[in-house]
């Protein structure tokens, strides 16, 4: 059996606003010597994309409201950070800043139904003092012009999935996982398949774009910037998909 | 760069109580031509450990208590299986049957302190029916003994970790993470690192194991009985390593 074999994308020049990402992408996958085939799968992290397209906020130009000013003294965090996370969000999960944190933390539900620490808002790899970074607005729509651009100009049929690093309720350390997809099923369900002894797998659904952003992070290193990988080797079948479809539906949160 | 590889480690028998793993999956390694080399990283499916170990009970031998008989009756589950979730946790941390389940579900702190569905007991996969399978009794020494026995059959330098296949609170699909380590680093720290721009990186902390837990599972398939991934060509340091690492402390679970 041949492996699965993750690449970096090397070489991606500092992203500006207005950048053809899919472009530049496609001019590192070719010095490379990496071109893409049939079946590929391309991870971005968001950062690239929100950056290309513009998705930046000068924290000299938000007015934090009441409500920001009083999470920014009880968390001791920069109350337009906190006016910024606001805005990304449809309601505060929880606000806590345990002893020896200098600064707290708000786990938000972001408008796109993800649930993460400060509402995704990010302020490391901005290339800029004084600004932080949204998620894109639409990341299965950042994935497929992606996506799109790059079938047209090597002329294959591929995956394209935008990933965020996220910390885990329970255990330690961050992963990344898939916010964005175009083509890459959210989920691989066994259900009704049998086991290895004929008993049915009533509820084994691997999460397939979450178990590939998750190994994103194997070859990706946020200090070496190189947001791009390639993974070439994957048993999959192309399929309309969304990031959405990863959230677990508010009935069966079992935190509510 | 040369990429990661994740190869399926393919042939391995049906495992039985007694049955030396290890010395099976090194037989697998060399007949399908992989071996090991220095910085490989094996991952194994705990349920082989577990069978190889006899962590298996059979549900005819089991004596439900009353707290297993009322929670079988509110959940519609074998009161059995509940009985003995109930003795490999410390506590019920939620249980819940929700429309369209046909059997509930007992969110569990396991003694190890992993917190999962029904303790991550097991009935899938055990070979037998009318039995489940338990976690094995300490995985990281699990680990440890393949590690060691393989490191000096082969004559290299590897790491080894035990995985089991979990759900996540707020996102559907399930991921394989890390319950068992030998010499795999927990997390990969990136505390004062300087991100690509110079600003500090304070908290990023990559789920190394995890991460790795995760990317198994592109190439196992439960339905194909290939519980033994191998890694190849992964930038780590071998170390001193304990699953429990990743158990995020009581104090901070945003969740208590």
């Amino acid at each position: 059996m041949s492996p699965v074999e993750i690449h970096v994308v090397p070489g991606l020049p500092e992203i500006r606003p207005g950048d053809d990402l899919a472009a530049m992408i496609g001019d590192c996958l070719e010095k490379a010597g990496l071109g893409l085939r049939d079946g590929d799968v391309l991870t971005s992290a968001h950062k690239v994309v929100s950056k290309a397209e513009g998705q930046i906020v000068r924290l000299a130009d938000v007015e934090p409201s009441a409500e920001a000013l009083a999470y920014a003294e009880r968390l001791a965090k920069d109350a337009r950070k906190v006016e910024v996370v606001l805005r990304e969000s449809v309601r505060v999960v929880k606000a806590f800043r345990h002893p020896g944190q200098n600064e707290g933390t708000m786990i938000c539900e972001h408008r796109l139904g993800l649930i993460s620490a400060n509402a995704a808002v990010d302020e490391s790899n901005t290339g800029e003092d004084g600004t932080v970074i949204l998620l894109p607005r639409d990341p299965d729509a950042s994935a497929e012009r992606i996506q799109q651009a790059l079938e047209q100009r090597f002329g294959v049929s591929i995956g394209v999935m935008l990933t965020d690093t996220f910390g885990r309720p329970w255990r330690l350390g961050q992963v990344n996982i898939a916010i964005g997809l175009a083509g890459v099923p959210s989920v691989k369900s066994e259900k009704g398949k049998t086991d290895a002894y004929g008993r049915r797998l009533m509820v084994t659904e691997p999460a397939f774009a979450d178990e590939i952003a998750a190994a994103s992070g194997l070859v990706v290193r946020k200090a070496g910037n190189t947001p791009v990988t390639l993974f070439r080797g994957l048993e999959w079948e192309k399929t309309q998909s969304r990031a959405a479809e990863m959230l677990r539906p508010a009935g069966e949160d079992m935190f509510r």
